[in-house]
């Protein structure tokens, strides 16, 4: 029998590898620039201007190292002062959003230039307007995978909210050019998505002119009744083939990167609460991770939107935790967390 | 770029457009005829008799409108005093369930002679004999689905409880009639239901006797471990299967009515804790709506019974509010609603 | 119409006959053997040792007699105060967890001599060590279904925690014999599980180490991944399949003995909270169920471990309810409780 300092002695030798390990770690097939964008004039809600800020504290830097991930943080955006935005009819904040996306694109265009996967923490969702055009503007055509309770696409004139939350997906899409106005401080946006490059997962709140908005332009959607009529891993696997067959029919040879925009409303409140529009019936956790693994497999994963994280929205601290928890848990899934565990390439075991 | 004036006024008509679509809707597909049914004494917990007003009063008229369906409120039905009603062996409360029942076999026979979808809003589960027996006087032949954690289909000899609300499907079922003893104030009744006719879903706590009895008569039932083994979109697909083909088999040339009895406590006590005999390991709120969306859709739901939501039952407010919004989500699913959303035929999408 | 007298007598004759039953039921299908273990010095969560009382005071004796079983209770095991059981290295409790293992092997042996299935009450998981072994020292081969969060394979040599409840597989295999160190008193253990017998199902939290370990060995894993992907009914068909066909493969004609080794965390902590390691996103209540139920149908069922309850990491008494009342019907699954009910061969139906 080995004595107990033999045993020591083996156990520090590992150690040691360990720390070898993580000192010279193998080059990180992924890297994560990560923006934060303070931002919460697209909804009437005060709070998720701080949505970044918690999601940063619950360690998502280290776990994504751990990960094997190499991680860049750009810090959080600022923005300007606009205390005289007066409302264009219901339209509520124009000339912020617009302004502040416009600096959001230039910030997401930069880390994809730099070579990251882009991770945006948001802010609420009108932020995928400028997440979406400057992840285009580096990189061309996109897919976008739209994971919601909601669809946010109203136009300008079809809001009954005046919240521009609820629009982004009409600012940026093709088809939908002559049905936005042109508005203050959206000149620099020029619509750079198709139609039939989105789906959607996860709807379940959706307002009449927005389904008549998808119905026209033939979108593809999986709200919840079809994740409870496919499940979710048929829902993905549908997802991927819808994509990757319109990529084929496009000129394009490459399949096109994904843009994932991911509301943490699309995820059931009983698990993530601390959000301005929660809706009963959303994903469980483990759907929402099971979307996040899956497209982190197809390798076109190259820019991720985690928005609505609102801390002064849960009824109480564990409301919040679970919320964040959950939002850091997705963006995980991103890069390459899987739940089976995973190890380095040249891990050997050790002998007694 | 148009100024916010004009922007107003596009916005002005569209929101001109939406009165004009209130005021002039389109005749709709479907219309409800409601039957408040406060009555508890199928069982011994107080509270119950609650659910109709509770129910009415988390919007359920104002949100079916909404879906574009006509709505009739019958009201409540008001119920004798039975003071005197001394229990019969074990049996409790025969005479008041037998002569609440034949009132509300008559008010919902009214119902559907005036051309509505049924919905009868409990109170506890006994109710469902009158329901179904005066749906059966007005139509015929019916096919039952009975949701519920319980196949309350006990025998006045075989319950151990006394309590009718777990027998109303023996008091129904042809089959049944030579097990069933004549009552005082049943003498109304004869039954009008086949056992071949019934789906049960949901069950998982089922007495010894009731057992025997499902199985006796090959009654079609999906036990929460056949939802959890096929799902439940697999569970309606052959529900309704199942369904079709018996009628095909009658003589009759036309598929039969559903009578769909929804028993609240199906649903799992996290999601609807309200009600008086909570079952651990119940359908989620998803699946519980997907059921009424599926059933919905066959366009032969003829009558619903909404039952055992009971506000007395809820450890907090917060429990209620989350019963009884489910038990109106429910009865929303059962006349349209779908998460995908949905909008008026001839909406049309304003231009800038 | 018959009196409430005749039917009270009618009634009455029925509960005699019930009684009847109760005096001389048939021959019981299955028994079991119970075995407390009150231990926890695996891990450094006091607590745990209180599990094996608060399980048989949720009335798991009795409901285990209501389905028909036939129950021995061997009672609680005395373990020996070990108090200079100083830490090997990392490695804490080494010769506590080694006593208590052995002694435990004795009596899971004995109780599987004396003819029933084995149900071991924990305590902590290292003590599937004794239980296993054994199980196994009394009948043979074994497959092994590991129902858990973790893996808990690491060998003395990877633990991050030196907590042996994250290290009993890694002892148990023929194969991680020249991985595990000789420990004192652990000379009475020989590994007597091979590798391509285990199953392990909810994996979620899984270190490097083991994962390496795993697939090295090609353990078949479903983890929560996989049981998203594929749902808990294809995971007990593939884990049967699997487990048969591995059994075909080898020398023996008949099926291998199922030992379920299952560890309470691999529920989710919103259904089993009073645990030491919980993890987010585990198992549903009725996905936890199906498993039991599944394994029982097998007939090979032959021991159980249910482990790692404990009631002061509960932040409520409900908290504690929820857990332990899970476990119950874990067993109870396992001893052939289905939810659709059941009767006894001999029932008749009472006439009026």
């Amino acid at each position: 029998m080995r004595s107990a300092r033999t045993l020591r002695q083996v156990q520090v030798a590992v150690t040691v590898q360990r720390s070898l390990h993580h000192q010279h770690p193998p080059p990180p097939a992924r890297s994560a620039g990560i923006v934060g964008a303070p931002f919460c004039k697209g909804q009437s809600r005060g709070g998720v201007e701080d949505g970044p800020e918690r999601i940063r504290a619950a360690g998502l830097q280290r776990r994504l190292q751990q990960l094997g991930c190499a991680v860049k943080d750009y810090g959080n955006l600022t923005f300007e002062d606009m205390s005289l935005d007066e409302p264009m009819g219901l339209l509520k904040s124009v000339r912020a959003v617009g302004a502040a996306n416009q600096k959001l694109s230039e910030a997401v265009r930069a880390v994809k230039e730099d070579g990251h996967t882009a991770v945006m923490l948001g802010g609420d969702h009108s932020l995928a307007i400028g997440s979406i055009h400057g992840h285009s503007a580096a990189v061309g055509e996109l897919s976008v995978v739209w994971v919601d309770a909601h669809a946010d696409i109203n136009t300008p004139l079809t809001t009954y909210t005046g919240n521009i939350h609820g629009q982004p997906v009409s600012y940026l899409l093709h088809e939908l050019r002559s049905k936005v106005p042109v508005l203050p401080n959206f000149s620099w946006l020029k619509p750079c998505v198709s139609a039939a490059d989105v789906v959607f997962i996860g709807l379940r709140d959706v307002d009449p002119a927005e389904h008549y908005i998808l119905k026209m332009l033939g979108v593809k959607t999986f709200s919840m009744s079809e994740v409870d009529q496919l499940g979710v891993a048929r829902v993905m696997e549908e997802t991927c083939d819808y994509l990757s067959a319109r990529c084929f029919v496009s000129l394009n040879r490459g399949k096109k990167p994904i843009h994932l925009s991911y509301d943490i409303d699309a995820i059931d409140p009983s698990v993530a609460p601390a959000t301005g529009t929660p809706v009963v019936g959303g994903l469980t956790y483990r759907e929402g991770v099971y979307i996040t693994e899956h497209l982190c497999q197809t390798g076109l994963l190259s820019a991720v939107d985690l928005v609505e994280v609102n801390p002064l929205r849960g009824q109480t601290e564990e409301d919040v935790r679970s919320t964040v928890s959950t939002a850091v848990d997705l963006l995980l899934g991103c890069f390459g967390r899987v739940r089976e565990g995973n190890h380095l390439p040249d891990y050997r075991l050790p002998d007694p």
